[in-house]
């Protein structure tokens, strides 16, 4: 597979492909604010529930470099504030406060009186994030694999792939994995209005690694279920809560009534940082509300008259009774999701 | 109400409003070949199942008036003629055949010798059939109005105004009648990719018939009905077959499906002309495969990279089970469909 990345740390410098402009062009911002961090995180720059955690925790690593404390203390306070810009970037995936929360807590422990020293580790907690969700995709799909036949039908839902995740992908790990196991795969690719990170993310990506694939409208995903004959369908998280209950991209909910209906196994794929135990249910989930200029306007050109209302979920909650199971680097998780996400989260 | 008429007969010729244009700018394009109108019909420079009929209608008056020949014999010859053009234009909708049909038998009946005759007689009942529309949407809204409770919340799919039906509207009656009636209903109008009927122009239409409305992305209306308590949805229909599966624009079966899962009432609204009691069920419904750029491309920018598989179904299936009732101008129609739509029809 030709290899890109999507977010790099070169040069004490944050790097990120652009990815609204895909796939028209292949592009890059660097960054060396956190602030900018959070501003291209909000404006989707960069997206993807594990994505954007490991970008948060790059743009601690410039907080860290851009803190003028002159003690270890300091450069932790300055962190911490950093961490609440970056924090409210965006609300609904959980990976973002995780990553945070995660190097604020690591490092703090650590008691370092050297602000160098801070720096130092909070760019390795960084990496250390980076190359967990890494290893985490990678095992998503090796755990997926019993449960993708040989020759699939599979759809999935809005970005999931290296893109959306840093590497290797989540749902599209699924997908690729099964592919590369030679189980001849073909997937479905819901284009996932407003932001069709299906038809110009998933589309690119899947082209990249040499899968078949067929990009359809999101209100075709019903009529494809009940006259293509699907075998799965796999989504990936941006918030799993302690019952199963999942927040994902808008129009993951419809395709799994969809999948329901049919009796279609509908999975949702992604790594333990997206499981949030603190939040019962989804009605807890905060769910974004954005520009309607998203819904009103397509790559720039305008779509509604003038005067029309508009409502922009970003993301919806799939009830987990929908969910077949949620497939982490940990394993599989099936029903009962309470009990079993209790187990799989109290033993890391 | 601001008027505007999609089909207009003016001095021997059709005029169309250019819908491919809207919301943007209010054209229109004058016809007198029916060739050029089967064109106008598979470009969707005209859509919508009634209105399709009724502009069929008028090209075959179009076709008489082109017609050579030297008795009214040879001018049933030349419009059987255009009646196979006009019919191959778009195969979904009924109301095409339907209307050409209609044209050739009651014309056909009368075995008019003269030339002029035949013409007179087929302009004369294209204008009947364009009536005949109109009437039915609005007894179709008045049918309805029992349906439909003060204060409610309604998703609609596609467009069914008096763009897609000539006068009035099916679907989009329901609403514009409630409101008309006091109801202070809000509709939720799915934006319909991939051709965007509902952003462009079910709310440029409610827009001037004052109907409070929001527009949102066909991904979230499953979000919408499970969030916001939604009282019915209503569609419009281009084939309803003997046993009410019906046949309409992509993207309605999953909304039926949504629909069904939260027990809110799913109407079917349309005229007569819309069903086909010669077809036994949806299986046998031809669904049309449109072109793939209407997916890969958004008002001529696109969205998906070179290279990327689109499939396009322009109408999907909902199964009977999934209808709560289908709303016609002879009545509301319930189930069982089967027989009950048999006694509609047996007594037009």
């Amino acid at each position: 597979m030709e290899t890109y990345r999507a977010i790099q740390w070169i040069d004490d410098r944050l790097r990120l492909m652009d990815q609204r402009r895909l796939p028209h062009e292949v592009t890059y911002i660097d960054y060396e604010d956190y602030a900018a961090v959070a501003e291209g995180i909000s404006t989707m720059v960069v997206r993807g529930a594990p994505a954007i955690g490991i970008t948060a925790a790059y743009g601690m690593a410039l907080a860290a470099r851009q803190s003028t404390a002159i003690d270890g203390a300091g450069v932790l306070v300055d962190l911490a504030q950093a961490g609440g810009v970056l924090r409210q970037s965006r609300p609904t995936a959980v990976n973002l406060a995780w990553a945070i929360d995660r190097i604020l807590q690591r490092v703090g422990d650590r008691a370092l009186a050297n602000p160098q020293a801070v720096r130092d580790a909070v760019l390795a907690e960084a990496a250390a994030i980076e190359a967990l969700e890494k290893a985490s995709n990678y095992q998503i799909g090796t755990n997926s694999l019993p449960l993708v036949p040989h020759g699939a039908k599979i759809i999935h839902h809005c970005n999931t792939g290296p893109l959306a995740t840093g590497d290797y992908g989540t749902a599209l790990r699924v997908i690729t994995a099964a592919h590369e196991a030679g189980k001849e795969v073909h997937a479905y690719v819901d284009e996932t209005r407003p932001r069709l990170q299906g038809a110009r993310l998933t589309s690119w990506e899947l082209l990249r690694w040499g899968v078949p694939h067929t990009v359809i409208v999101d209100g075709a995903a019903a009529h494809i279920i009940r006259t293509v004959g699907i075998d799965l369908c796999v989504v990936g998280c941006d918030r799993v809560a302690a019952n199963g209950d999942t927040a994902n991209k808008i129009g993951t909910y419809g395709l799994a009534l969809a999948a329901h209906a049919h009796g279609v196994p509908f999975y949702v794929a992604g790594p333990t940082s997206t499981i949030d135990m603190s939040v019962a249910c989804g009605d807890d989930i905060p769910i974004e509300e954005r520009s309607a200029a998203e819904v009103t306007h397509v790559q720039g050109r305008q779509i509604t008259p003038d005067g029309a209302g508009v409502a922009n979920p970003a993301f919806d909650v799939t009830p987990a009774a929908y969910i077949t199971a949620i497939i982490t680097e940990r394993g599989v998780v099936v029903p009962p999701f309470k009990e079993n996400l209790a187990k799989l989260m109290g033993s890391p």
